[in-house]
Parts: structure tokens; C-alpha cells; sequence
């Protein structure tokens, strides 16, 4: 599958330069034209290499130019056209609507929104979709494979105390997603009583650093532990994941865009996927 | 199933004695003869908790006399006696001949030998048995979870790069069996070239203290450590299984126990069983 156009929607965000420089190492073309929240610039440069694309950004206030917009890249690209959604909780349904009655093939990485009320829209329509909360590869892979772990052992850390400790940036109010769900995989293989208030958040700059987080990744990281004591103490299993920066991310996106589009040109009657399937088919680089 | 009697063969040794009290903290009866090799004691002193057991030794010199205390055993307790194996590498397959032949329930713990032979002669028998190399149940299903990673998601670490210590106590000469497993695994999931030969082994006192491993467990313990980290460096995995003394695998041995007299007592239509079989089955303590 060559000729990928991706439209980078959520530029000029952190992630949306990212994935776009991403997608630019990967040879796929950047679109001069995205969608974009209200008040940002009228345009923004990505830069990758040698490549210069000064993408035009258009919002939301002028009614209809959204669409518009879509829909032109649409006719000039066809089916090599492929969106990718880093924007707004808010903006995850209005834009799914979007996309599904332009009818272009997309990757939503942004989360949040009505999840189902996406997925009834994407399967109806009949477009092509990758819809995935984690684009990181490796760590979509670790929680599959932890929670088929409990499935098929599901008394294996019977008797063993768990401890988690989690630092993001500290933007993030929540606890990790990711986190929780490994929590899930060990409760369900025996673990002793641990609540997902349990779980150690790091938000302040001084535990970071003290867990080895870098001075340069303090405003972008994904640092996760989670450790696994018999009761007797003899025994010690220890799980770490540990993102700086979000170029991991990025990376699973394009291969996102890369497997959708080969979906969309095979005609695969499958159309709606996440990473798991990516994961699955091996296809990543 | 209760009322099992467990013969431990192989004691004097420490992992007949660690079995023993496992067994009685279990609630198990240690019968008070065990087979084992040439040039032993003639009886030795297990001790649990209040319980103390004088066990008879039944060494190999006599001609018949490790079948005739079987057989003694075997009227006395029926399908209620289950034989454990901590013996030594050239005794797996006589042994496992003598217990086949007199028809009892048994828990292969000792490594080496024909494998094949032990596991023709215990099929072609019909005898119960558990044949297991490795008793650390959540370490076998590590090994087992990461080789279906491995098979459910073949790139997922694509242009990592993979360091591998592992240290045991100074007696083990070659590198660790489950590291080579795990290595196995990672390779299938797309690591950069890594062979066997880079798996760290460490095996002196210095080099272990300064990896963790306390003074008192020099002479006893397990420790893994698996790095993976990204071709740019932005993400590590790391994984890690310390076992420390032999307490995590003689607890292993009473899971094992008690599933195959289970097992036994049912009339299972199966027969034979590894670690795996008792983790799938959910049943362990």
C-alpha cells in the first residue's frame, strides 16, 4: 500500500507533531490541510528530516468548513486518504460523525467521548477504522498478555502482595488507565486484597526524579512498576514499563495508518479494528 | 482428598527435607521410609513446626530392597500413596521404573535423564503422575504466559534490544533453563540478534551481593532479570523473577501432590500432567 495522504487532526498539539513526523519517516505524504479546535493558528510547519509541510488549520467556527475541508481531500485522494484524530474528549463523537458520513478511513487515538456511541457509528457506516485509547504497541501487547495470563493461570499469585507505582506528567489527573488494568489481570491471578486506590500516583517533580524519570521527560513520560511478594517474602516478581517522551506512541500510530490502509485496499470485510488486531497480524515495524 | 501419605525420595537432601515440611504444613503424612541413593545415613529427623517424623532410608545396595519397601508402602495405603522424586539425574529412569512397575502415584521433581523413556514407560503404565522439571509455579507461568505472547503477537518488540543477568548459587554450572526459555521468547517476538551466550550469568558472591541476593541465600536462589529497551532508547520493559531459598518450589511440590492424587482418586481419564496442567487448573495454594 503506497500513496498514504494522512490529515492529521489535533495539530498543532504535541502529538499531532509526533505522529506526523512519524508518519513522514515512514514515507506516508502529510496533507496540507487539518482539522483543529477553536482558537488556534491558522496554520503550523511540521518539520522531519529535510521534509517541510506548512499545514493549514481549520476549525470549527466557520460552519460547513470542516467538512468541506474533509471532503475535498476526499475527492483528490480517494481511498488513499487516511484521518488520524489526536484533538479533544469532546470532539470524539462529533468528529467520528464526521468522518463515517464523508466516509474516510480513519485511526482515533484520541479517548474519551461516548465509546459506544463511536463504534455504532463506525460499524453502520462501513468505513474503515483503527479506534484504540493506546497506540503503544509493547504495552498493549503486556496487558493482553497479562490478562490471558489470568485467564489461563488464574490462581498463579495466590497469597502475593502487590505494590504499583505510576508517574505521568503531572497534567495527568488520573490514574493510568494502563495501571488499572494490570491491576484487574493480578486481582483475578489471587493477589491479595489491593484496591485501585492502592496504586502509588506520581505527579510532583522531586518522586520522579527520585524514580528515575529524567529532567527533559518530567512533562511527557509513562514510568509504571508493579511488584509481586509471596507472603513469606522469598520470592519477588517485578513487572516495569517505562515511556519517555511519545515517539513509541507516534510509531504505533503509523502503523495503525499502515494496516488500515491496507484493510481499506483488500477490501477486508473486518472494518472496524484496534491494536490487538495490529498486534496480531505482526505487522509492526 | 485427604489422608494422602507422601514417600520423599531423595532425602536426606535439602530439597527432600523443604518438600517434607511443605508437605506437613499441607496437612500431609510423610511416611517414614524413603528410597535413596548410595552412601546416605540410615534414617534422618524431618521437622515441622510441632511435628517430627524419623524417616528410614532405603539405599540401593541391597537387591530388592527399594521394591520391597514400595511394595510394603503400597499394601499399607493403597491409591492413598503418592511418591515424590528429588533424587538424581541417573536415577530418574530406574526409579521411574520401579514406581511404574509397582503401580504407584508419583511427582517427578528430578531433572535429567531420558525424558522420552519416562514419559513412554509412565504412558505405557497407566500409573498417575505429575513430570515436571520446574516446581515454581508463577515462574512456569511466566515461561508459558511469554511464550504466548510470543505466538499471539510475533513483532512485538521489534528493534529491541535485550539484556539478560540471571544469577544462582555458585554449584550451577551451566546457564539457567528458564532464562534460555524466556530468550527464546523474546527472540520470537523480533529483539535484536541475541544469543545465549549473552545471557549474564553471574555465579561468584561479590558479583551477587551487588545484584541483591542476600548473604544468607548465596548458596540457594534464582534471580532473573530481563531488560528490553527501544532502538532510540525512549522505552524499557524489564522484567524480573527472584526466588530466594527453595521454599516457592517445595510449595509447588504439595500443589502437585495433592492434584494428582486427586486426579488419581477420580479415575482421570488423563494421566499424565506437568505444571501446567495444575496452573491451568486454577487449584494451587
Amino acid at each position: 500500500m503506497s500513496g498514504i495522504v494522512v490529515m492529521m487532526n489535533g495539530l498543532p498539539g504535541a502529538m499531532g507533531h509526533e505522529v506526523s513526523q512519524a508518519c513522514i519517516r515512514r514515507g506516508l505524504t502529510l496533507a496540507p490541510v487539518a482539522l483543529t479546535g477553536g482558537g488556534q493558528p491558522a496554520d503550523c510547519q511540521v518539520t522531519e528530516g529535510s521534509t517541510s509541510v506548512t499545514v493549514k488549520l481549520v476549525g470549527p467556527d466557520a460552519a460547513g468548513s470542516q467538512r468541506k475541508a474533509l471532503e475535498e481531500l476526499k475527492k483528490a485522494h480517494g481511498n488513499r486518504l487516511v484521518i488520524i484524530d489526536f484533538t479533544h474528549p469532546t470532539a470524539v463523537n462529533p468528529n467520528g460523525d464526521l468522518y463515517t458520513s464523508v466516509g474516510v478511513t480513519y485511526v482515533m487515538g484520541t479517548t474519551g467521548g461516548d465509546r459506544e456511541a463511536l463504534m455504532k457509528a463506525t460499524n453502520d457506516s462501513g468505513v474503515y477504522a483503527v479506534i484504540a485509547p493506546n497506540m503503544g504497541k509493547q504495552i498493549v501487547a503486556l496487558q493482553a498478555t497479562m490478562e490471558r495470563m489470568a485467564r489461563d493461570f488464574p490462581g498463579a499469585f495466590s497469597g502475593y502482595k502487590l505494590e504499583v507505582t505510576e508517574s505521568h506528567q503531572k497534567t495527568k489527573a488520573d490514574t493510568s488507565g494502563t495501571a488499572k488494568a494490570l491491576v484487574s489481570s493480578f486481582q483475578k491471578m489471587g493477589v491479595d486484597k489491593f484496591e485501585m486506590d492502592d496504586i502509588k500516583m506520581l505527579r510532583d517533580d522531586e518522586s520522579q526524579k527520585a524514580f528515575g524519570v529524567s529532567e527533559e521527560h518530567l512533562n511527557g513520560h509513562a514510568w509504571h512498576t508493579y511488584t509481586l511478594k509471596s507472603g513469606d517474602g522469598s520470592v519477588e516478581f517485578q513487572f516495569k514499563h517505562n515511556v519517555s517522551g511519545r515517539r513509541t506512541y507516534s510509531e504505533g500510530v503509523a502503523d495503525a495508518v499502515q494496516f488500515i490502509a491496507a484493510k481499506c485496499a483488500e477490501k477486508s470485510k473486518k472494518r472496524t479494528f484496534d491494536m490487538i488486531d495490529i498486534l496480531e497480524a505482526g505487522v509492526m515495524q
